[in-house]
């Protein structure tokens, strides 16, 4: 059990341990509703939020500063979720409190007949975020296993093939200083259906739902099993995945923020130092 | 005078029409160290950035929201200043305060080797925003007659052939229902010679400061002149420049801020209505 060393932190148990899916993990075993390794509800979590947030803030400019000399580190949020998981929300109230110019961000949908054309990693690769950069995945190449094995989009031979793939490319990705935090945003079949409800009846919400979520629902059990698969073929590698009880949404943001937090601390990136006189430069400028 | 109905807002005169570049403008008349239409100073500015925002966050919801179905609506902000001016600032305090997630933000180094063997507005196009988006420039197609003409890398010639250019692309966005919002920041000379100083006295800072800034600030006069010549040829079109005065950091956040937000209001994004059946969808979750 790690302690944190941050003031004020409301971690008891570092999530980075707990969420992680090792071996014997068992996804129908987890509570969605549980809030494990925190200490306190809502308003802690959101105070939380806000402290932490510094940190990350402060951590992402320093990975940004070192790219600028040499450093090649980089970070990747992979963000995999049945809808209304709160991928979005993640996306807005963790990611969003950082400086947006290092920040790159991908939603994948549905492919478009030029990537299907293409290796599934084609237009995955593309995106890969550059060295001093945190790479945002709003879903990921793992649809490609996911919706595809539930709705037999490739066949069993072709996802066994898949795994490999992302097994071998998640490797070259964390040999070349990307550090990967998978996360899966984990909510109970009845906690989806409370939400989807709330967007059926509010009007300012009615765009974020399409019919197309109540089919992907009627597949429930396939999509949990495609997820255990997918955990047990690809959590032993280069990068480890981490569940997160996502039924109280205060919980999924500040675990995945430490997440990150974890990921940079890792890094310990360093202000680079100059590479250039620096009293030649201040008498440059003082003669201008 | 368009007085701002938004409660608590600290402007007194609107922005838009304060700072807009119009006929007879002159750039070296404009005092960089002035707060222009804003009751109050610096702390009355943090304030006010913070309580704008909510209200910006919500329109952007808005303008995402109304393109799922069929606006075409999209805003595009257009930053241009001379070193050390603060347009990382607005983009992380002013931009950072919406949801990532409809934001696309560009910001353009010089160009590449493949890049120059294109039309200077071939990569500009590239990152035009999609409907439902506030689009970013970080520097823009307008590099193209500032850098370029104070440093020789275009003719006369060719340097009004792009202003024509320029102002035929920008009608055409707009055409298509982008909101084009042109800003200069602008700063006096010493308050950039304090700048970079502060950039050379401090090792966190270093990784931003570059010998070349001090070569571009022997060039000031050259420029103020390429930026005059820049107002008098593309404002009289489709999208007005605006000249922010930017030595008061937090005045050339709110201002940037608020013509953002008078875009947003022009536009009205309105939530689209469900382009499905509403009972339907809610018996058929009610049956899962």
């Amino acid at each position: 059990m790690k302690k944190q060393k941050d003031s004020g932190s409301g971690w008891a148990t570092d999530p980075s341990t707990l969420l992680r899916v090792g071996d014997d993990f068992v996804l129908a075993d987890v509570d969605a509703n549980a809030s494990p390794g925190f200490n306190g509800g809502k308003a802690s979590g959101k105070a939380e939020l806000k402290t932490a947030a510094d940190e990350l803030s402060e951590k992402q400019e320093r990975l940004f500063a070192a790219s600028k000399v040499d450093a090649t580190d980089a970070v990747l949020l992979v963000l995999q979720a049945m809808d209304t998981a709160g991928k979005g929300g993640i996306v807005r109230h963790v990611v969003g409190s950082v400086d947006p110019q290092g920040v790159g961000l991908t939603a994948f949908k549905a492919p478009t007949k030029a990537e299907l054309a293409h290796d599934f990693l084609w237009r995955i690769r593309k995106a890969v975020p550059d060295p001093g950069m945190i790479g945002v995945f709003d879903r990921s190449h793992y649809e490609d296993v996911l919706i595809a094995r539930v709705r037999g989009l490739a066949d069993d031979t072709e996802i066994e093939r898949r795994y490999g793939a992302i097994l071998e490319f998640e490797q070259e990705l964390v040999d070349r200083g990307i550090r990967i935090v998978k996360v899966m945003l984990h909510i109970s079949g009845d906690e989806q259906k409370a939400r989807l409800a709330k967007r059926l009846d509010r009007p300012d919400k009615h765009w974020k739902f399409n019919p197309g979520d109540i089919d992907e629902r009627q597949h429930w059990p396939a999509y949990q099993e495609a997820y255990q698969s997918v955990f047990e073929r690809t959590s032993g590698g280069a990068a480890p995945w981490h569940v997160v009880p996502a039924n109280k949404k205060w919980y999924a943001r500040v675990a995945v923020q430490r997440l990150l937090l974890n990921a940079l601390t890792e890094i310990d990136p360093q202000w680079p130092p100059a590479d250039f006189d620096v009293e030649e430069q201040k008498a440059r400028l003082a003669a201008t």
